[in-house]
């Protein structure tokens, strides 16, 4: 099972909307085949470690990080091809919260006379899948709340100066988690102050994040780079006219205008990006949206890059500004799932205890 | 060495105002003494750990986690009881910057034909004894920031709450902080919205540190906890005029004024409180606190207790306000030395790049 995850997981950043899968066949103790989900639309890992397998694969057990599915979606269903490739015995780490799902696959093996095995490796694999079960059950892209800070919270002076906060590995790191997720946010200010790409730079990314921009009142300038630079697609939601001149002047440069209603709260934005099929955010603040996003309770993660860095100053803008909670007792409780040295820097990760 | 730094770090918290020292002796590979230097006054670790060797020490090696004494303090000089004991070589892990030592210790060894090797763990040895060698070297106390905060970097919300931030286990490792070192200092804001105590509440203390409160106007009340309680010492370093009818009061529950004049800079003060015998302190903040003390460049090091938990609040406190840098390039750099989990937060250390 511990080699099924470490495939499944090569399928990170290039699988949405559909989870990673990761597939092994074992026959007399030993691998008969092996298979991973690589894209949405070709084979599940399931079809490729059973035709690894070939005649192998009568009698033999097949280990598999999430529920086969029983449904006919864009492949066959998988639960079918074990029982048609003879599988004697199947071991599941989680079941699939999909509702098309959810237990038929497995149901549907058992019935064939095959034996079930669940929950083997279950916490590893349902945090490697936490963007997709959260989408599927929700209709919600999963939201992770990205920041660089020093040790004292600060992630720019009173100036807005912010360069750079954190080193060249943590810098890079922001990249690989640009890449895992289906999209990236910011506010208009962050555009305005920081003019940054949103790119992920890595030398072969596997995809280019569609690039978020909350702008109530379209300010985000014709000239800046997510509107010029085509490296990527960028959505505005925004309350603004979309007949607007402004408006039709990025229309032009191939920006999409999401229009929503004013005072539209952050839970309908993730409901509209959700329907547009954006199962996952990384929000990368600033300060204000950080504030809103833990006020009005709609994120799942936090990523924490913390610099050995001290800056002061009452008016330097923190992580997370906005409204906050009145009492401390109010604050959002996370849970810690990983600590990493990178460089001089330390990569802290949590999920809020509500969706751990 | 290492059974020698550990003995040595047994005095940790009741050496003060001299360093922590463990030595061994050594004959034949096997160990025929130890000793550590348990608190000011009494005999050093070396004496210990000949007396035990007793004749053994003849032509024995000694391991010592600091260069051995060569002036007549309080104690005679233990290079020369090295010398009467016949020892034969000696392994000094770092050499003691006092200027009354500074390799004179290790000098007289060599001149009575001694074998002397020094820099065996050096680095330890030397952030052992970092409250020391700092006091020693500049007549200042070393400082120690300590803050507890959320991951976006609150210390309270806007409505000054901030009970609790970490867990029980968190708030325990505060006092044994508490215990290593000579004093506890805090605004007279820190007095005057919390009223804490400020003591040492573990089971055994080995001792309780000094009580400082910064607090120009006199604005310390009589009934506050750090007066009434008798529990500790309680220094208030203050600008107000000390023949005051409140000065008066507080000096008659036996809480000592330290004035100085108006406009007076941290350095100042620290460089009062090292003339009157504190070597080490620990600043709990406020905010406030805490921004001057980054800005005037007046610390060695931080400990961070960070709770999985997001605040938000522009208006938040944070763990440190004041003017603050202008630009991130000017934050002052330092050098993460430890982290560890304490129940679900996590303790972050770290020492400035310079003192580092």
């Amino acid at each position: 099972m511990k080699l099924a995850l470490d495939l499944a997981s090569q399928g990170i950043g290039q699988t949405s909307p559909n989870p990673h899968v990761g597939a092994v066949v074992v026959k007399d103790g030993k691998v008969a085949g092996v298979g991973v989900h690589l894209k949405a639309g070709e084979p599940h890992a399931e079809v490729h470690a059973i035709r690894m397998a070939g005649a192998e694969a009568k009698g033999a057990d097949v280990f598999v990080t999430l529920e086969p599915c029983s449904h006919h979606g864009r492949t066959p269903p998988c639960a079918e091809l074990l029982v048609e490739a003879g599988i004697k015995r199947a071991v599941i780490a989680v079941l699939d919260p999909n509702p098309l799902v959810a237990g038929n696959g497995a149901e549907r093996l058992r019935q064939a006379g095959i034996e079930v095995v669940t929950g083997l490796m279950e916490e590893e694999a349902a945090a490697l899948n936490r963007f997709f079960f959260h989408f599927i059950q929700t209709g919600l892209p999963y939201v992770t709340l990205k920041s660089a800070a020093t040790l004292d919270g600060k992630t720019a002076s009173k100036t807005m100066d912010s360069k750079w906060i954190t080193g060249e590995s943590a810098r890079r790191d922001v990249h690989r988690l640009r890449e895992t997720h289906d999209a990236i946010l910011v506010g208009v200010n962050t555009v305005l102050y920081d003019d940054p790409s949103l790119t992920c730079r890595l030398d072969h990314p596997k995809k280019q994040p569609i690039r978020i921009i909350l702008d109530r009142s379209l300010r985000t300038p014709l000239d800046a780079k997510v509107v010029q630079d085509g490296l990527a697609d960028t959505w505005i939601v925004t309350e603004a006219d979309p007949e607007g001149a402004h408006a039709s002047a990025l229309k032009e440069k191939g920006v999409r205008l999401i229009r929503m209603g004013s005072g539209r709260s952050l839970a309908e934005v993730l409901q509209v990006l959700g329907t547009n099929g954006v199962t996952s955010i990384l929000a990368e603040g600033g300060s204000e949206i950080h504030g809103s996003f833990i006020k009005e309770g709609c994120f799942n993660e936090m990523v924490l890059y913390l610099a050995p860095k001290l800056l002061g100053g009452r008016e330097s803008l923190t992580v997370a500004g906005g409204p906050g909670f009145s009492l401390m007792e109010e604050a959002t409780d996370l849970r810690f799932t990983g600590s990493e040295w990178l460089g001089s820097d330390l990569k802290l990760t949590a999920v809020r205890k509500e969706t751990g």
